[in-house]
């Protein structure tokens, strides 16, 4: 349900980081937002060295943006928000100052997976229960 | 008005299936959401294959995202969304477990389209008549 | 703590282009929404001729999206947009019919930027002040 993307200066990641960081992002959303890992979506976008800019000059920041349905409860985004900052720090080895985790939030019912309007939140049972996927 | 961006992973996408959802999408949108299709902007990002995951596991997804005005009823961004994703099945075909629609909303004061601020949903007519488009 | 994307066919952008879009949207969005330089992100996503359409033809826009916190007044979301705008024009050389900006809002607490939460609008000295940047 989430879609996660993580923007980068081409160089900064290795495929074995993305890979680390695609599975830990996924871990870390199923564990406070509770839905199967296969709806968790990461995605990678690396731009050339002239294409990233923070404070007007060239840089090398990590970016990670997710986009996840509106309603969830305020704090646990936050918390969600804070365990991804972290995660990303560890596995990158980036400096923390160069990081930034941004969640956006949507209507669930603006939003369909697998040709399905999505749950709100906290009716995700129901919904996988009716996918055959619980 | 509209901004939808495509994600695919490298190679799931010929030239040819791209200009036919652009055009299904624009389609869409405009029977839907009443502006006239030159303001409706679809543009695709294609990542390499070893920057694509689910379910922390690299992946083949087809991800359609838009942006559109907040204050449209809910019920039309819920019929929107639907279309679009069977659209995208449709033409691109992929299996449908695969795709994922999701509409942003965001304040049409906060955006500028030709050097205009975008009118309200509902107001489109007034705002085109003003720009000799319509 | 913004991020602004700026995405437009290839070849629409020279290098020396993308640096003084980027020194000018900081410029203004630090003027506006009173935040340090440094933490004004801003990337290019260029994308190949056949992956942007208006219209559902292909075409060469220039879209400008930002993601600023939630809760600035709409006046002055209106009037960064448009200053934005202006801007991207002047510097582009584009025909301002073919540009178009969208600021996105979210929840300050959904954001961690540097590890740390951020402010919501009208916070930022004393978060500042917090963090040893002010």
């Amino acid at each position: 349900m989430p879609i996660y993307t993580c923007t980068a200066a081409q160089g900064s990641l290795t495929s074995e980081v993305k890979a680390l960081l695609a599975a830990e992002i996924t871990r870390i959303h199923v564990d406070i937002n509770h839905v199967p890992p296969a709806y968790v979506n990461v995605v990678f976008s690396e731009l050339p060295a002239d294409s990233v800019f923070a404070g007007g000059q060239p840089a090398t920041p990590l970016i990670l943006t997710g986009w996840v349905r509106r309603g969830h409860p305020q704090e646990e985004a936050t918390r969600l928000a804070l365990e991804l900052s972290s995660a990303i720090v560890r596995i990158s080895g980036m400096d923390e100052s160069r990081t930034m985790v941004v969640l956006q939030d949507g209507p669930a019912r603006s939003a369909v997976e697998g040709g399905r309007i999505l749950p709100e939140p906290g009716e995700e049972k129901e919904w996988l229960r009716r996918t055959g996927a619980a």
